[in-house]
Formats: structure tokens, sequence, C-alpha cells
């Protein structure tokens, strides 16, 4: 071993410990700790070979003074007050070139905040997004790092090394600084819930429209994962759908209630994309149907007052090439509206966000990992700041693809099949093709009852209505 | 007179103005000041014979002095940093029993702040949500007031004198401590924006798919002002759509840009829905909207790739007592969203919101005024925490006129008029009517990936899945 014994971290639950095996796997010593002693000791007794190159300490001030400095130290803690309360209790260990590095689930702007505060300490804070779940941690999550170019100069090693290979290139990347790694992820998450929405509503297209049982589902969830739509969340669904309860024999899916749960995160997409007045349509509606789904009495009562949906489909009336056709224009139209969240986030934070090189380390590690990624990492290379939807292969993909996206949206809503991602993709994408808008007509009765102002087409400057009645006129 | 001086106002511009004239003609004297002395002047030497109850004041000193204890001084300047500054400068002049009303439109959690902040002096402040423009400032508003009930006892007269009177009655109510004024306020303008956008869409669906002209379809709007949808803004749509442009001597919505713009309290409806959990599709809709709207270019380069849309509906595709009758089962659906916010708000809140109050309230005075909010009253006053869908006579008009929303909608995504409001109350009625959601995928694959763990439909407490090559299920 010629490396330094600069690594620590602390918090070794699921996802720190695992991270902790990947980082000692990959030749790194690092020293770890946890607050509850016990959870440090079986941590390390159940680490085989690799409790070699793991250091466990009992304290805060025994940790600290088992890493040599400079000293980087992995935060793997609950978000939130947690995270304060760590650095608070660390403040006073650390030394100048020191860095803290927080790889939790935090929210981008508490870490602009705790970069921010570091400024006025001798150490450094950094926050870094890692998604894949445990199995990532542990075998290969992707990374996205906050940060300035010298933290990644002097950590960048680390964090390719321990990250998810995609044709053999790491998919760790600096993000730019302060909160933008944070950030990122957080917009990954979102696009993760939309994903995950267009996936159950085509299952539900299958399952509710055309009456299929969970084994015929599997299989053409496994069809399409050698297409197209290739993807982790596609090859689990196939797999989910294939198994079988061992309690009752029965399919998995039909004993799982139907109540979906969140931590918030596509609820923080969502939030930061109204402050940026991005239109995610896509997400929004993947998030709302997480809120509806856990409204189930609600749902049992609205199906006996207004009579049940949904419905099943007519015979013929979707056929499952057109859904898979459906389902990747519908991809293609939230992931294009997630690279745009990006590029409006960038400009406002002053971040140089790097949107080929994001679509690259999502290629693998992370839930959405999807070969499309690929293709969509070559066409953001050459795309400055244009929308995925006209980047090749995408737009051919979309004139392709649209009239099965169509077609299928329809069939679902004539059917009362709930299709709220697949349709407001659609809504989005016709609306980003109207030159001529109906937003006139707002902009019309806002300048009526309040006077608002509005442009006009021919440029001329008179920006009120001859409003006669208008309360406004009189007044 | 015989009313003591104790009223204030701070804020001469547009609104402040307007307030201040509708106090003093009330019956009510009111100490005025304006930072600008000459808008000042300027205001009294044009109130007429209103002047006699509005005593200008040149300095805070001079204005705080000219108030008799307990004072109630109104705050009618921008939003923001600016109220913090004005109650800074006037917390060393207040004393015991004097309060502060902020009536601007303060985002409700600044209200809450300040709420608090007062808690510490010996002045107290409120915060209430005026709405209706200058023309409301000045005729009578809909005022939805935060507070205690001792505010309410105190200044309630006040209100009720100035606000606007549905068949007499005062369109004002106290809504609960804090910020639940601004709050119900922000609810209402998000409302607002869902309005407005399903008008704009039916207008599309006239003016696009249908090929009308301007004065047939104000025509249109002047009939439906006449039905059910009878409201302020389907009056003021058929106004604007009626009148023409001096200028050039088309139809005054012909010139009009289609980029519309928006001060932000939708998407601060937006946001707290997110927050409160609370789908909130057909406002989340038309936020997007208009944020869509003001991207003319890519609209414009949309349109050349993938070809322009809107198209013209097929002969015959949708007539317009369907689109009437869309219409009316789409704002039904908008509002119960909001009813279903505020009721959550309430609860996490600590608040008693008044729900049938705040329709009734809401019936004359502010932008959404209409009769349907009369029977809105009416029904809320009987459905303790029921959704406004299960109301009547709601109720049986979603049953009445599902269908024809449900037809327009699928006539406009064929023809790739983008309606994502009304699309998204479909949306949201379907998933509400569907015992058996799509959500149990959802929660395999979040137990595949990150072991989050579902609810069984028997009960059986089994929260994981037989993920046989789950990479946790080896792990």
């Amino acid at each position: 071993m010629d490396e330094t014994m600069n690594f620590g971290l602390i918090g070794l639950g699921t996802m720190g410990g695992a991270l902790a095996l990947n980082i000692a796997e990959h030749g790194f010593p690092i020293t770890v700790y946890n607050r509850t002693g016990e959870v440090t000791e079986h941590f390390t007794a159940n680490a085989g070979e690799l409790a070699q190159r793991l250091t466990p300490t009992a304290t805060l001030e025994e940790f600290v003074a088992a890493i040599k400095p400079p000293r980087a130290i992995i935060l793997m803690v609950p978000a939130g007050p947690v995270v304060d309360a760590q650095i608070d209790a660390l403040a006073p260990l650390l030394g100048p070139g020191d860095v803290i590095i927080d790889a939790g689930n935090a929210n981008y702007a508490d870490t602009e905040r705790r970069t921010c505060r570091a400024g006025d300490e001798e150490f450094d804070f950094i926050g870094i997004g890692v998604s894949g779940g445990e199995e990532g941690a542990r075998h290969g999550p992707s990374i996205m790092v906050g940060g300035q170019p010298g933290h990644w100069q002097r950590l960048g090693h680390l964090f390719e090394a321990i990250s998810a290979k995609y044709e053999g290139v790491p998919c760790a990347a600096l993000m730019g600084q302060g909160g933008a790694g944070h950030f990122v992820k957080m917009v990954h998450n979102g696009i993760e819930y939309a994903d995950m929405q267009m996936i159950a509503e085509a299952y539900s297209l299958m399952r509710d429209g055309m009456g299929q049982d969970s084994t015929r589902i599997a299989r053409v969830f496994e069809q399409w994962n050698r297409g197209p739509l290739a993807s982790y969340l596609i090859e689990i669904s196939g797999k989910v759908a294939r198994a079988t309860d061992p309690i009752t024999g029965a399919p998995m899916l039909d004993v799982i209630r139907d109540a979906a749960g969140q931590k918030g995160t596509g609820r923080w997409t969502a939030i930061e994309a109204q402050h940026l007045a991005v239109p995610v349509p896509v997400i929004e509606a993947a998030v709302a149907a997480r809120n509806i789904s856990a409204r189930t009495d609600e749902r049992a009562k609205g199906a006996e007052v207004f009579g049940q949906m949904p419905r099943a489909l007519p015979e013929g009336a979707l056929d499952l090439e057109t859904l898979e056709r459906a389902l990747i224009a519908g991809k293609i139209l939230c992931y294009a509206q997630g690279f745009e969240m990006l590029s409006v986030a960038a400009e406002k934070f002053f971040w140089d966000l790097p949107m080929a090189t994001i679509a690259r380390i999502w290629r693998a590690g992370c839930i959405i990992r999807s070969d499309m990624l690929n293709d969509m990492a070559t066409a953001l290379e050459g795309a400055e700041g244009e929308s995925l939807i006209h980047a090749e292969p995408f737009r051919s993909l979309l004139q392709e693809h649209e009239a099965a996206l169509r077609e299928t949206v329809i069939a679902a809503m004539r059917t009362g099949i709930a299709v709220p991602a697949l349709s407001s993709g659609l809504s989005w994408f016709d609306a980003m093709r109207t030159r001529r808008s109906s937003a006139n007509i707002i902009q019309a009765q806002r300048d009526f009852f309040g006077a608002h102002s509005f442009q006009r087409l021919d440029g001329v400057d008179a920006p009120h209505g001859p409003w006669g009645d208008s309360p406004l006129a009189e007044g």
C-alpha cells in the first residue's frame, strides 16, 4: 500500500458501511467511526479480509487523530440537522487542508449553506451526490461531485476508483462548486420518479387495459429491455413482475399495496423547478401520482360514486409495440425537461454544469442508468444549450414515435386509465411546437383586471388594452 | 363622525391609495403617509371631498403621532424586505395595543415570521390577503384576514365595511392566526391561474381548433357568462375578445403577444402544495403553461422541426356545448384541488380554516368571483373534510359533464392543441376513482433497488419481496 492514511468515514449505516467497504476494496485504507460503537465493531468484524484496511475508532477525537492530514472525511449520516451537528463536532478537531465530504442525501441549498459556513473555518466542506442505493455504494455508484477544481484534483482519483464504470469509463465527475453535486443528484431523482411513473402507466395499460397477467407483463418488460428502452428500471420491472409471493403463491405484484411512498427528493425537484420557472410537468405528474396513490380511501370512494376506473381498453385499441414506442417518446420528453432544468440552474447558480458528462456518469451505477443515456451524452456533447428534443438521434426518435405516444395517451384517456406523466409529456411537446399559443388571452385578462401590461406582436409600444368598461379604464 | 382616529395607512401607490380612499369613503378618518412626500400631496390633492377624512403626514413620526392609540396601521408597500424595513422603522414609535396590518401580497411564511417577531414587541402584527386588484381595493375587495379572534373583534367592522358585498354579505372574514390570511390568498391566486389557463385552453380550441374569429369567440364567452360558468373571468374574456385595437383596427387579442407574465403567486401555490404533499395538477399545469408560453423562440423552433401545432379540429369533432360542459367539469376539479390544499394546510398549521366562509368571501370582490362559488359555499357547509367532488351539486355536475371533458381533452390531444390544465384535471379525476392503481409496481421497484419496503394487500407483515437476484437480496 502506497496510499497515505488520509481518508475517514463517519456513519456506518447501510449506505456508509457499503461505501467504506467499496473504498477499502479499491485499496484505500480508511478510518471509520460511528456514534454507536457497537455498529463499528459489528461492521469491522464482518468486513472479512477488507478489515485489514479499516481502522475502527471509538471516539471522534480518536477518529480524527487516526487520519493523517490533510484529512478527507466522508459523512454518511442522515440528511438534515445531523449533518450540521456532525460538522460542529468535527470543526474544532480539524486543521487547514482538511475537507469534510457530505455524501448523504442533502438538499443542495443546505450544501450551499454549509460550504459558505466552512469558508469561515480552516477546513473545507464539499457535498457529493451518490446514487445507486446500497448496491451502488458497495460496488460502484454514480458520483456527482460538488466543489472546486482543487478538490477534484485532490480527490477525483478516489471518486473515480470507487464509482461505477460504463465500458471502463468512471461514473464520477466534478459538477460545479457549492451545491452543484447535490443539485444534479436531485434532478436525477426527479427523473427517476418520472421514469418509474411512466413505466407504471405502461404497466396499468397492460394490466387494466389489456387484461394481461404478471407473467405476460414480465415477458413484455424483458423484451423491452433488449430494445431502445433497455435500462435498469425496465430490467427490474420485469423481475418484480416475474416474482412469485412465497406466502400465497400469487404474483408478487398482485399482493403489494398500491400506495407509493417517497422520501421527498422528487418533490424537491418539482419545487426547485418552480423557483427556476422551468416547466417539468412529467416530474410534477409523477410526484402527484405518488401523492394520489396514497389516498386509498378517497380513491375507493371515487370509484364507488363515479364508477370504477380504469376500464378495459376496447379490443385492438392499443398494441404492445405502440406502447413501447410511446414509452420511448415519453422518456425522451422527460429527460429533455430534466436537462433543461439543469441548464437553467447552471445559469442561475453560476455553475458550469457539464451536461454531456452528466449524462455520461448516469450511464451506470445509478437508478436511471440506461443505454439511452449513452446516446444522450453524445447528443448533448454537440448541443450547446439546445433542448434534447432537437439533438439527434432524439429529434428523429420523437418524430418517429410521437404518433404512438398520442395514440397511447388518447386510448388511455378514453378508457379512464390515468396516464398523467405520459399525457403531461405530450401536452408539453405540443406546447413546445406551438408558434402562437393562447397566452395572449391570459395577457389580455391580466391587463384588464390588473393593468399588468402586455407586449404587442407588431412591437408597437402600446402596452395596455382599450378595455372600454374595464374598471381600470374608468379609474 | 363618531369614529375615533385610530387608523393609518402607509404606502400610497396604486393599491394603497385605492384602499385609503375606500376606507375614507366608508366614514373612517385615516392618516396617510408615503416615503416620497410628493406622492402624499398629489394623492390628497386628488381625493376630492374624501380629502376631509384624510390626514396627510410628512414623516413617520408625524404619522404615528397623528393616529390615536390603540393604532391600526395598514401597510401597503411592496412585499418582501420593504415590509421588514417598515416594521423596523415603526417599532420604536409604537406602543401596547397598536397593530400593524400587512395588506400587501406577502408570502404567508413571511407573515408567520413577522407575527412571531412581533410577539416579542409591544405591538401586534397581522397579515391580510386583499384580492381584487386596484378596482377591488377602491370599491370593495375580498379580504382574507389572518390574526387572533381579538384582532377580528377589534378590526372586523372596518374590513367588513370596505369589503365587497355578495347579496349584502361582506366578503371579509377571519381565516386563522399567523399567515392564514395570506395563505388563503395564495391559494386563491393559484386557482386564478388555473381558471385563466382553462379559459385560455377553451379559447385555443375555438380559435385554432374551430377557426373562429374573436368576435365569434366573444359571443361564446358572453353566452357562457349567462350560464353555470358565469364569473368575472369569463365576463372579461368576452370583453377582451370583443375589443378592437385602436391602432390597427384588428381584434385586440390578435395583436397581443402570447408570452404570459406572472408575479409568482401561482408558483408559490405549487410549491406549498408540494410541501403539503397535496396534488394540485391543474394549478401546476397552469403555472407550467405560463412558463412555456414565455419560451417563444423554442416554440417557433419546435413548430419548424416537428410540424406546427395546433392543427384544426376535424369537422364536428367538438361543439361549443361540449366545450362549455368540459370547462364546467374542469373548473370543479380545479377548485376541489384548491380546497383540498386548504384542508391539509389547516391541519398542518393548526388553522381552523372556515372552508365554507372562504368560498363565501370569494363570491365577490376578487378575481375568481363567480356564482359557482355561492354553490360551493353551500356545498362545503355540509361537507366536513370531504372533497368538493363528493358534495352536491358538484358530484352530480361532474357525473353530468365528465364525458364532455373527456371528449374535449381527447379531441384536443388528437389535434395537438395543448390543453394541459383540462387534461391534468381529467387525469386527476380518473386517478381519484381508481381503486387499484399502478403504484404497486412503484413500491415493488423501490423495494427492489432500495429495500424501501411495502405493505401487502392482505395485511401480512412481510414487507420485502423475494427478489431472487436483487442486489440487495444477495448482500
